[in-house]
């Protein structure tokens, strides 16, 4: 049943800008065998985000960065194939973070069992995992929005962005979402619900955010930085918040690119700008997919995944996610579900 | 005693850049006389602040712009010379907001009356006043300074910058403060007491901060904005806030300047930026100020004042505060202090 080898992805090199490729390998190793106390895990659905590509630089930022030849790193969800540890057997599905990988071995402190019946495995890596997470504590512990307020949010169609949106709409918020092109702005509209939608590579990113947000902006849940970030910083409100979660668009920038200075304009409008990790609130995980896995099950809160098969394609994948050129949570399926 | 007329200074016509004297218009107007509750003041310091600059712009911010043709707005420190208002009496020295003018009249709400013993009465516009109420409220409520961390404030040798630096001080706080020239960063080290400074002027801004911030930067309190800002913001810690007081850099461009962008830094390091305007905290003003008092009194805080006399000299030396061209916190001597 399990193979004598498998794949994996390893960083080949660092790349300067945007990645390539090439700056990738893809390994066949020899299966490993479950020590003590240890766990195979293989895995299902692989999950690919935006923060990966901040690993791949040389200078440590929260966490270190991955090691030229190391495997990439990344939550992961699988099913349990061999277990020498009393807390999960064969057949179990777990989420962990075992990287890009087609099995991975795990000590089991860092697995978390999922409850089948809740949702789809794939939800682990998504709404009900750490994107999940990051919409949950960033927009109510940094965003605390109100009802009534205005609340945009960036990348709208993405992981984060689309459960921020949700959320915000189920907490009584007018809620604007601004993602890339009429496929992805009419899912947030149409489907996800939000209250407007702005495209900006339109072109009138400035005129068509102002028009969605005639009230001004109250919260902004920031995941993309440089000129979309520019454009909502003139219309925030007198005690707007800003939960800084990501910066895609600078992420692939050598240095940091120009931009107008934004600084001022936050004095007097005592805006409060606030960075992020959601692993900040690991302790507060559980009440909160405990909730939004019922919101999830009453059907108010949606999920778009983008899945991917195969892992040789994973690297190509994550290249398009900094393009933009996913539509939804992005994962990497790898085999058929336990049972499937 | 009181003469037929004053002088005042009123907007003669909005600067789009740096103001020029003609912006400004010095008229002789006829005294007032006090009606129903009313009182007359004589001024004998006039405040000149950064946050002036921006009430000369058309846009409303946090406050109305002073119309064209209106006098300039500010603090002053004056004698009461006459009064219809059971709370004040002639000979009383009150603290209020009458504008850029030798004479003024208040209905009596807006005034407070100042106690003579507690200090030299100038610093009701200076350590014990607006400038000393931010920097203590910036500093304690949003810097949040904790022993031993480092504190960097900028524009270190000014009104706030000098109490900021001082608070911290007595706080276990190693501080670091930036000034411009020689001269400032002597006193900044010398006379206050600051751990280190440094001469944003001296050219080589990113390395001397870097120096003397070994341990990184906890709290960065920022009156200033532009390149000094972003020479700080890649020292900044992991949870580091930054009190966004002014950004005096911008207050004369037409539109904002181009600088780099500052944001992804800020995500994984769960910085936290929060504007703040010194009003919000107007009803928690009078116990900081006790307990500023007593600091002064016991010679622990200590203030550099800068003063011009005679209101024709208002708008030139606030044109030169505007370039840092003042030492200390700026005032206009109107005339002699009550009893002189």
């Amino acid at each position: 049943m399990i193979p004598k080898s498998y794949r994996q992805v390893v960083l080949a090199r660092r790349p300067p800008g945007e990645p390539a490729e090439s700056d990738f390998r893809i390994e066949e190793v020899a299966m490993p065998v479950p020590g003590t106390n240890e766990v195979l895990v293989r895995v299902v659905y692989m999950s690919l985000d935006p923060y990966m590509r901040g690993r791949m630089r040389e200078q440590a930022s929260y966490a270190k960065p991955v090691g030229i030849g190391d495997v990439m790193e990344g939550g992961t969800v699988g099913e349990v194939v061999q277990s020498n540890n009393p807390a999960f057997k064969a057949g179990d599905v777990v989420e962990g973070r075992l990287g890009w990988r087609e099995y991975g071995l795990s000590a089991g402190h860092n697995l978390r069992l999922i409850d089948r019946a809740l949702a789809p495995i794939s939800t682990a890596n998504g709404i009900l995992g750490m994107p999940g997470m990051t919409a949950w504590f960033g927009l109510y512990e940094i965003g605390q929005p109100k009802p009534g307020e205005t609340v945009v949010v960036s990348a709208a169609s993405g992981a984060v962005g689309q459960t921020v949106g949700q959320l915000a709409k189920i907490s009584g918020c007018r809620v604007v979402g601004i993602a890339g092109g009429a496929k992805k702005c009419a899912f947030v509209k149409d489907e996800l619900g939000f209250d407007a939608v702005v495209d900006y590579k339109a072109g009138r990113l400035d005129a068509d955010l102002a028009a969605a947000c005639p009230n001004g902006i109250d919260v902004y849940f920031d995941n993309v930085g440089g000129v979309v970030t520019d454009a909502v910083i003139p219309l925030l409100n007198f005690w707007a918040r800003v939960p800084l979660c990501g910066s895609i668009s600078a992420y692939n920038a050598e240095k940091p690119e120009m931009g107008p200075r934004l600084l001022w304009p936050m004095v007097g409008r005592r805006v409060r700008m606030q960075g992020f990790i959601v692993s900040d609130f690991a302790p507060f995980f559980e009440p909160a997919r405990r909730r939004m896995g019922e919101l999830v099950r009453a059907g108010r809160l949606k999920y778009k995944e983008d899945i991917v098969e195969g892992i040789e394609r994973a690297p190509r994948a994550f290249i398009g996610l900094l393009r933009g050129e996913n539509f939804g949570k992005l994962q990497v399926k790898l085999g058929p579900e336990p049972g499937a």
